[in-house]
């Protein structure tokens, strides 16, 4: 038998205690630091916390906007998944259109991504809404461009898609667009990441 | 109208020829070196090929299993979520026991995680399976337990738990055991690696 720390309350309280002695939590208040534990915490590397990036009103705008009851909007399922239902404090709808049977048409006409072709169908529900995007690039360009050309304008944007090709610029494109965001600077990101910044949103129970 | 590459098809292609053009993959055979491009496309760090490890035969068990039909063990709904079901190769169920009623009790007996005693009802299917723990080192650290006291021997483990207490010691486990196993080392991990270890065993397709 391995010898190991079975106690699950345990290992969170542990590994927010080692994330909070070694990251450099400087920059944010109180709130975002709580945010960034979260972020942190999904990826395994304290050093995170340099790359992450609030609006001023970003932490206040997502926790009113959850308490209200506002959706959660989630650019793929694994963003979905990974939102822990029993924190959400208003039963919070957790939405994902990635595979609605019109999204490969709408993809067509639109000459993008089905990634950004699915928020076509968050239209009606974006206004006030929590966005959450942790995958596309595509889907992140794609909702400032709807948000410029007058669709709803969100509460709070988490806009932390990964990889090499947009995925920095379309952080930086959202840090710049004057919505309310979370970002992760650089290449760094995901669905875990994405979806630990909504559970540290939903509840301020660590 | 933000300016941005829009075909899906092209950003992989972009994307997998970045990671090839700056990822240190030397180490690695064809076989294993399409497994860890895909899972840093994933978290888009290309220095998290230093981290990843495989047994020798770990590939070629990993493909034979899935063509056989073996299912695939995931410790966590996320892990399970990012498993491209259209790359299966025999229709292979994806099976995650974390939700399953019996678990919060047989947690308690067992005195673990949740996500640990969940791999209890994984018995039946085990023997040949492919297992992707991609979310708690207590999973990891009860399949190795689990195995050395005469459970089903899984056909591959790919082991890439997450975090600060645990991750790290587990998966050196995992690769001292002689099971045939990926692994990343490390507190990094996921489930998005996790999942993009499965999709490239999946399918030879890029």
């Amino acid at each position: 038998m391995h010898e190991y720390v079975r106690d699950g309350a345990e290992i969170y309280r542990r590994s927010f205690a080692t994330i909070r002695a070694e990251a450099d939590l400087g920059r944010f208040d109180a709130g975002e630091a709580r945010v960034a534990v979260r972020m942190i915490h999904a990826c395994g590397m304290v050093d995170l916390a340099a790359d992450i990036g609030f609006s001023p009103g970003a932490v206040a705008a997502g926790r009113a906007a959850l308490l209200a009851g506002a959706p959660i909007l989630c650019d793929a399922q694994m963003v979905a998944s990974g939102v822990t239902r029993t924190r959400l404090p208003a039963g919070n709808d957790v939405v994902c259109t990635l595979r609605d049977p019109a999204v490969p048409g709408l993809a067509a006409r639109l000459g993008n991504t089905r990634s950004a072709a699915a928020l076509e169908l968050w239209r009606d529900r974006l206004g006030g809404a929590v966005v959450a995007i942790g995958n596309a690039p595509t889907a992140l360009f794609h909702l400032l461009d709807m948000v410029a050309a007058g669709a709803p304008r969100p509460a709070l944007v988490i806009g932390v898609p990964v990889g090499f090709i947009g995925a920095a610029e379309s952080k930086d494109a959202l840090a710049a667009s004057g919505l309310e965001h979370v970002v992760v600077r650089g290449r760094r990101g995901g669905s875990a990441i994405t979806a630990a910044a909504v559970n540290a949103l939903a509840s301020e129970e660590e």
